[in-house]
């Protein structure tokens, strides 16, 4: 079955990016983000259905997809659950303040195609091997942004399978761009899939297949 | 081939435990640790062939990793590896300061059955679906543990594959621990098996495989 843009739910509890408002969006450029990042940023940007700053619509197939340092924070549907509101806690990829010293990224949105792409520049506290991003702040990402299109696709989900390919170290400091595709759902399970490469493409990083599965908020509540 | 115990190199430049005495030790307890990463520390670290505190021999199966926050300090063998020594990196698991926020956890490496197990305490800054760690904050220990036992049987190595089944989301503020042990060796390449579990090993959160290729470190340096 191919989901069809009616299941498309952009407000989820669980979404990584949830909407409000009154939070800061830690995707908006910052004096940390290099000019390639920010070329890239600006590409994509100048193609969306809205303007960031304005909030007018645009003609273009990208949404910009905002970035919340909780992963609930205003439950929707009036739901307040206590039990899972930890004050202090924070989503993982914005748990950091200091600017460029983790994961500095954002990502965009095409419904059409049913993909999303994620700039994402990692910064000196994601450190592997010597003068390398860690394996582990890699497979975040893909997690984080795979299971953001999972969530658009096919409303709240949790990863079930992440199966990564490490083809060459990503060097701190450089830019990687990060494509994900709907492969496949099948059921309550979305297929995701998912290339890390150099800006220019050339140059494949990591590759990946993650499978979610769609779940009711109930059972992440007990 | 099975790996001899003379192949076992724990000095790498690319371990994730590096050795020198002048260094932190972050997988010291500390206050945020709960009573129950406290026992379980307290059971392995008697098992221990070396005393902690006075480095004296002891009779045990174990030996207690210590943990810091470089990959890269004192390049072992003489090399000054300059390009890569960015002096604010950090290694991705223990580059928050903040006891208690981010990763805690302690490895401890069992030579003569190649195991290593890991009780691993995640913090409020490793959120993911509301009220539980993040994929990603799993696939970094996973990577992490993994990685030190294929670097102790190995030698230099990087992580090729990392394949994970996520049974049950985990919660934050719990204590797990994180079973790695030695499937096979064949030429360059290193197995693993992984199992994340509750403290009594009644519950499986987590399963993965993951394959790591063994480098000379010239490859890595350019």
């Amino acid at each position: 079955m191919r989901a069809s843009l009616k299941t498309i739910n952009p407000i989820s509890a669980i979404s990584l990016w949830t909407f409000s408002s009154q939070l800061q969006d830690f995707s908006q450029p910052n004096p940390s983000w290099s000019p390639e990042m920010r070329k890239f940023y600006d590409h994509y940007n100048a193609q969306c259905d809205t303007d960031t700053e304005t909030y007018e619509n645009k003609t273009g197939p990208w949404r910009k997809l905002p970035s919340y340092n909780r992963s609930i924070k205003h439950a929707t549907g009036g739901i307040y659950i206590s039990k899972l509101i930890q004050a202090k806690a924070r989503l993982f990829t914005r748990s950091v303040n200091e600017q460029g010293a983790t994961f500095e990224y954002v990502a965009f949105f095409n419904k059409e195609e049913k993909i999303c792409i994620c700039l994402f520049q990692p910064g000196h506290l994601l450190e592997g091997a010597p003068g390398h991003v860690h394996g582990g702040a890699i497979a975040t990402m893909i997690d984080t942004v795979t299971g953001t299109l999972a969530g658009y696709l096919s409303g709240p989900s949790v990863t079930a399978n992440l199966n990564i390919n490490y083809r060459s170290p990503v060097p701190l400091g450089s830019v990687v761009i990060i494509h994900c595709a709907l492969d496949r759902i099948e059921g309550r399970k979305t297929f995701i899939t998912c290339k890390v490469t150099s800006t220019d493409e050339s140059k494949v990083y990591t590759e990946a297949t993650v499978l979610f599965v769609s779940i009711k908020l109930g059972s992440l509540f007990g």
